[in-house]
């Protein structure tokens, strides 16, 4: 395949809507929630913790869809594959991708589960905890995968949560061989240090074999590599992976490119809600990216967009991020 | 009716979800929408704007509801009566409201119209504009009038916009009825300058004949008694109404209590977006009041509520309110 890529991004991800509320933390304690991480539950305990929770903002959220709302934004070309439901949120998931220039052609599931949603609780320091009930996200499979869509792509995108659905872990390896075979690049998150801890040999294989652009914080890191500091982590890191961006919080984020390290300061930021934090930095990293900038520029990128999400409650940008990173 | 109130003010207004996102002036143009005013739409006119508009952020809102969220906040012990139907967005409504501590009694309609929505528009200059699909709220009538949560309540607090819905006009004179009959008082806001021009004699009969404590910005004023400056309008107001606070955006706001004036000054705001603003400061003036605070000191918690509004997008408080008035 040699036909120039249509878009710039693809992500491939599981299709949530946020639903963002403030919380002590012993809110958080009482109920035996791990700060700062992402945990499964059912309808059941989604219907709980709702009730018991604060007011809350919906938007549509989904970490790989965070980032391909905030890399449109940013001008990239970006598409966006998951699954929602017929319903309400299914709706508002679909408007919020759409509405900021994201190509969506997934179609939503006509029956089964509900859309997925997170319930994303905020302590008073702005860490977010999330709860997510993944409701019509298990049924994205293989049948889902618009191969076309991937070809199409100069990056295929991946979140590591896709791999807690089982159907969506086969169509992320799928997604990965088309790209590659086209001669595409995959990038993919870590996502959250629990996820890679559920599984492990997965993720190593991926990043190992598949893998082009790595993204993944400190503690996703050390618990993929099972290493207890991050220099550790880095020389794995560089071994195994072409690019990669590893971030770490306030302290900034390191970008390794074909074996050079390059350390990206933090961009100044008054930390509101740190959801989407990740997310808005991939997107940063990836828009410079197909846009052929070097290594520290992209980490740049990334720093800005990270900046602008955690100043706000929500994940999506509310700012212009083309103007905050000074693009054309 | 002799006995202590058990609630402390007690709104009653249209049920709406809000769905905020940020728009160019020129979206606003091509639409012939007015800046800064509420407008009601239809189904299918909804549909289409939803379509063409931005990413949103969806919350509870509704005028008096806004109100009452924030006045609950302010540790004010609050009620709220207002239609939603029996679905996701009703749901979200309720929570909202319960969440924040408000006593919201009314049952949601198990047929017809679906929960009320706004699309609301966001300026780069933080000026909202509203348009709003009515909905549930249309059936909103006298048979959803608790009447005992009326005479429960120090201040009955009533929204200008209500007088849109016929039936929830008739449901909203009765209230201020049974409030003054048990000797409580009836406030009212007059929500927006084109909902005054529509109702404009009933307006003023209310205003004249019903009202304790009013509250309009300038427009609004200015439209109610058909007057070209705020000196008359201030004027007319004293001679009718015994207190008053009349907002005036970034120039702060006047309040009028038994005949005397006092000038209330804004607080500094960095301003994101304006939803919400008249409420929040009706909330901090009403939650002051019912704690028997002097009228100037009404008008700072007024406008300490409103600064925190408009500093980012929704009309709901983000920040602890009862810490940036200072109260205990």
């Amino acid at each position: 395949m040699t036909n120039a890529p249509t878009l710039d991004i693809l992500g491939i991800g599981n299709a949530i809507v946020d639903v963002i509320a403030r919380a002590e933390d012993g809110f958080l304690e009482q109920r035996g929630l791990d700060r700062g991480a992402m945990r499964l539950i059912d309808t059941a305990e989604a219907a709980a913790l709702y009730d018991a929770m604060g007011p809350g903002l919906e938007s549509g959220g989904g970490s790989a869809a965070n980032t391909c709302a905030a890399a449109a934004a940013l001008g990239a070309r970006v598409g966006f594959l998951g699954k929602v439901a017929d319903d309400v949120l299914g709706r508002v998931f679909a408007h919020d991708l759409k509405a900021i220039g994201v190509h969506y052609p997934t179609p939503p599931a006509k029956s089964g589960a509900p859309t997925a949603r997170s319930l994303i609780l905020v302590s008073p320091d702005g860490q977010r905890t999330m709860n997510t009930y993944l409701g019509a996200c298990v049924g994205f499979g293989e049948a889902d995968l618009d191969e076309e869509a991937v070809r199409s792509a100069a990056v295929t995108y991946l979140e590591g949560y896709l791999f807690d659905p089982p159907a969506a872990q086969a169509a992320f390896v799928r997604a990965a061989g088309i790209a590659r075979d086209a001669g595409r690049e995959v990038s993919m998150t870590l996502s959250d240090p629990f996820c890679v801890g559920r599984h492990r040999d997965a993720f190593r294989a991926f990043v190992r074999d598949r893998t082009d652009i790595l993204f993944a914080n400190e503690a996703e890191v050390l618990s993929l590599y099972g290493v207890a500091t991050f220099a550790e982590a880095l020389e794995a890191v560089r071994a195994e992976v072409r690019v990669a961006a590893l971030t770490r919080s306030e302290q900034g984020s390191v970008v390794v490119a074909e074996g050079e390290v390059f350390y990206v300061p933090a961009e100044p930021a008054t930390v509101v809600d740190t959801t989407g934090a990740g997310d808005a930095y991939a997107a940063g990293f990836l828009a410079a990216h197909v846009r052929g900038l070097p290594p520290a520029e992209r980490g740049r990128w990334g720093s800005v967009a990270a900046a602008e999400i955690i100043s706000h409650f929500g994940a999506r940008p509310q700012s212009d991020l083309r103007a905050l990173v000074g693009a054309g």
